[in-house]
């Protein structure tokens, strides 16, 4: 059993309400590889600048991300400047170098050829029909989508979900890729389009599952404060594939609880500034948290039933 | 075991962008007696003007409420007026009219102040205290309150908390009356001047409780469409109480159902204008519902422990 992950490593600025930090480690593989990490080794496939730090490649290198397909080039690496808006979740890209990852062609390894577990981490339509290209009919092909190609690329990613087993978006993606204000109608439409499982974070708010087994609706785990959300969508999409790839099988009795150790995974995320939380955080810190997300959804389904 | 609420009854004219509807049944006395009355008798306790029509008075009669101590009086009944945003549960009043509301001093029948269980519909300070100073130490007290008396009687609402055994509120308001940005910090707040067990509603986001057990956090029944919230926070907590009476308790295992009932009942209450999903209601499709609502939260927890 074996992931790998194509996706961005880089650079991000963040601006949030709660401060900002300059030029911290980031990029959709790096998170998803950390969350997923905690689960399974994962395999990335990405390329970064000389610019890019030993340390960071030591941080992931020892946090069971193998690296072997992380190109270095010539060139700055890929930077991203972002803004959060004091209320709620918005965001404002503020600039986006794409640097080496510009003319970037993701060549998989042979055995990364052949994982049985892949996840897009919000490639362009042209980039992730590429890899799939290169693959041996993985067992489960995971992607997420970014707002950026979704206004640019409907058709092309609306298409592309044939090609997939498991959606990760957020709310906003969602209803722009569906076209629809209904998030229910949303997530229904893009399952029919060919994901076994469309999930749907919601930040604060939860998430929404859409498969064959019907929705699962779950709360987040309530948290004082939200430092910083970056991350903490491909933080979820790699716990989540972590936990399934641990697990061996994608099936409904295994979503809802991988659902739930991904939700655990990004509210520690966004605890702290970029992957910060997620460098110092234990396993033990998880299953707690995990034990406690439990106890505070735990229903404690009555045995009074109807008059 | 009785339960008695003291709030408005009267007419509402809605905007919402699914429609309007002009002066219907509203208040919010008879929105928490219709959720209450699927559970357990209600006797209601408000005044209304000669303009209140017989129907009205038809349809609570029929519903398990008990209207001997709705008073009428020369004058116009209560209106309100207001308008729903497109976008989440944002409002504005666009008229309020207490009409005969305006001067009334509630004064409870003798076995209305010997009743266990007593609901203040959002009551100002003054008249809140009058009615509990009537009442011979029910067993439970509980208490929605609403922004409009938060902005002006804030400190008098905040010590009234020590009188209360239950308080409803939404987000909003409890954000509000704590004070604070942090609903986590908010409901501890509030928790901690008194009630045993604080409800925060936040519409489709759900709901926090808060109680000497921790906090228990429940998803909202996923809707394609709220046609209009009125009354839902009303409905919610006669759901709630009602059930509370029905189960003859007030204990943590007691309460977590009790508030996936009153979601489901406000779930219900929004699907349609003013109270006319409840008027239709079935305690069949309330059955059906908390049912789906269990399988929709289910998390099929797991056997696989930490690695």
């Amino acid at each position: 059993m074996s992931i790998v992950v194509v996706g961005t490593v880089g650079y991000d600025t963040i601006e949030s309400p709660a401060g900002s930090r300059h030029n911290v480690l980031g990029g959709s593989a790096t998170y998803f590889a950390l969350g997923a990490g905690f689960f399974w080794p994962v395999s990335l496939v990405s390329v970064v600048g000389r610019d890019f730090s030993s340390d960071h490649r030591q941080w992931l290198a020892e946090r069971n991300v193998d690296l072997r397909n992380l190109e270095v080039r010539e060139g700055p690496s890929f930077r991203w400047r972002v803004r959060y808006e004091a209320t709620a979740a918005r965001r404002q890209t503020l600039a986006l170098e794409p640097g080496v990852f510009a003319d970037y062609q993701p060549r998989l390894l042979p055995d990364q050829c052949r994982a049985d577990h892949l996840f897009l981490a919000g490639l362009a339509p042209a980039m992730q029909a590429s890899v799939l290209s290169q693959t041996h009919s993985p067992r489960i092909v995971a992607a997420g989508t970014i707002a950026h190609w979704i206004v640019d690329f409907r058709a092309e990613l609306l298409r592309a979900l044939a090609d997939l087993n498991l959606l990760f978006l957020n709310e906003e993606e969602a209803l722009l890729l569906a076209d629809d204000s209904s998030l229910l109608r949303a997530g229904r439409a893009l399952l029919s389009r060919g994901p076994q499982v469309v999930v749907i974070t919601r930040g604060e708010h939860g998430l929404w599952q859409f498969s064959p087994d019907g929705v699962f609706v779950a709360p987040a785990w309530p948290l004082e404060q939200s430092v910083d959300p970056t991350g903490a969508g491909d933080t979820f999409a790699g716990a989540y594939v972590g936990y399934l790839v641990r697990q061996g099988k994608l099936a409904p009795a295994i979503c809802r609880p991988a659902a739930i150790y991904a939700s655990v995974l990004a509210s520690f995320a966004v605890e702290a500034f970029g992957c910060e939380r997620l460098l110092s955080l234990t396993w033990q810190e998880i299953d707690q948290r995990y034990r406690d997300y439990l106890a505070l959804t735990d229903q404690h389904r009555p045995r009074w039933t109807s008059p």
